[in-house]
């Protein structure tokens, strides 16, 4: 049985859809357990009695805005996110699902769960639509802005182990997010993690991606440091919905592209869709010592089970026991 | 008379557009002189006798991909792009207006035009298609990946008075653009430059802006250094790109669709306008000690028509005069 603990009030709209989300994952998977831990009385319109959930009652939780979380930390361990990270942290569970703020879960994660000791500085890797609607892991999307090259390349490790043990994805490419497809384009940051992606035996290089390929690329993996990460996925979001907005004026803006916006409502739809992030599932935060998925705090009932999907499928695949083998044996071959 | 030096032979098309645009531009203009600078024998089939242009021949020119301009300009000063650009050293022309490789024309502008010596880094400044289409300044898209916060800020002064000298756009505004709104967030260089910029009277100072809001902000001009403002603007592109071919694939997926787009075929056209930066121009290189438009590379007739609008506007606004005396005073107040 696979143990997930659930942040019941954490996201724009909780509890009602993490409750339902998580009810919804139960029904569907029989190999899962969750424990929810939240406000009772708040969650109680949606729960219904399962013989596999749990519901731990937590007064307290975080709000969306959180600006100070470490504040919040050292003031208080009963948040319900807090409490689901404890339990990850007590091996209760092999992973916590949380659509709360972000800058939290990375602060929690990192005083609660704590680090693999194998990697330096963790990252949040979301899933960023592409055109061929399979998903890139972007990384690292915010939580570290000042790394080293050998940071970044322990996370493609980890994410290279991902992409093939939970997506079964066959080779699947690191490519490096940069100014230029030269090596010698960039920061020194840049040029140094160049260097030592290209020379990894256990990461596929596919070189310097410049962005205007950020939704066309075949790479499985986009990687940089948690500053660019952070502003290539808000470009994204900025951009798909600045134009998303010129269309819809668009089609106001007569009575014949209205008609015409009838004709075309499915292929609309298919196109919205596909900017949906919430169709492929959470971030991970890859690098903690147990499996943290960042739900999307804009989670609907839909886009959280799919992040109890993910965290399932990253404890079958078992994923950081294997990421540490790896890490280890490169330590011992460089000792 | 405004003396314009055009690159006759810089661009994906060129020379065709480039004495399209150009024999144009001395059309509409009645107060400009173009000295066009390339092949004579290329550019023949295209040229027309007219009493401002003067045609200077050399028979070499930069390839788009070039990728060692420095190299390039160390072994030959003859291409046709350095010669419109030793032309402005020369003080024959106000300013120059190239569709050739970018970063030839950074080197060149350093090595022959020259900075002012009030600015430290120059800056590639290109306007951003926007929601509200009136466009926005984006700098540095790429010319520096290494800066100092008070390099930004000068460039913050130089965009300012180009918004409002050529622009007219009153007390235009600079953002700076960051990974998140309040004070403390981003690098070392980004709270700097937040402490910089809300503290000079010469930039009215919008505040941290999260990429996000980058096609609606109301913000004039949005700061970065060269990796990052490079970044946003390739993810923007490749966002707008790629959603686009979503958009067709979508659209080609049935026959109703095929039918809705016919009725919309108005509002798609303007939908792939409003992304269209050749609408709006080329790309301002700010700090150089007189005026350089870098024309877009696949500029055709209209665009790089619009290139040499921009030339003739900042050389009437006399933007290099008003910068140098604010960044003059500037000193004098802190010495």
């Amino acid at each position: 049985m696979i143990k997930i603990a659930v942040d019941g009030m954490g996201g724009d709209y909780a509890p009602e859809p993490i409750v339902k989300g998580t009810l919804l994952a139960l029904k569907k998977y029989e190999n899962i357990a969750i424990t929810i831990f939240g406000d009772k009385d708040k969650m109680a319109p949606f729960l219904e009695e399962h013989p596999r959930l749990t519901v731990v009652h937590t007064p307290f939780y975080l709000e969306m805005g959180e600006e100070d979380p470490i504040k919040q930390y050292r003031t208080n361990k009963e948040f319900s996110m807090f409490k689901a990270l404890q339990a990850l942290k007590d091996k209760e569970v092999d992973a916590v699902v949380s659509a709360g703020p972000t800058q939290a879960l990375v602060v929690g994660g990192h005083f609660i769960v704590r680090r693999m000791k194998q990697i330096r500085k963790i990252a949040i890797a979301p899933m960023i639509p592409s055109y061929d609607g399979r998903g890139r892991y972007l990384l690292d999307s915010g939580a570290h802005v000042d790394v080293k090259a050998e940071h970044m390349r322990d996370l493609a490790i980890y994410a290279t182990i991902v992409c093939e043990q939970v997506l079964k994805r066959e080779k699947p490419t690191t490519a490096l997010i940069n100014i230029g497809s030269e090596p010698s384009k960039g920061r020194e940051l840049d040029i140094e993690a160049y260097h030592l992606l290209s020379n990894d035996p256990n990461i596929n290089f596919y070189g310097n991606l410049e962005p205007k390929e950020v939704f066309t690329t075949e790479a499985d993996i986009l990687l940089s440091d948690g500053f660019t990460g952070n502003i290539v996925m808000k470009t994204m979001e900025g951009t798909a919905v600045g134009l998303g907005k010129v269309l819809k004026r668009e089609i106001k803006s007569s009575f014949r592209s209205k008609i015409g916006a009838l004709f075309m409502r499915k292929a609309l739809n298919n196109f919205k869709r596909s900017l949906d992030a919430s169709e492929i599932g959470g971030a991970l935060l890859m690098g903690l010592d147990g499996i943290v998925i960042k739900a999307q705090g804009a989670s609907k009932e839909h886009a959280f089970f799919n992040g109890i999907r993910q965290a399932k499928e990253m404890v079958e695949a078992d994923v950081i026991n294997k990421v540490a083998a790896v890490l280890n044996q490169k330590d011992e071959e460089n000792s």
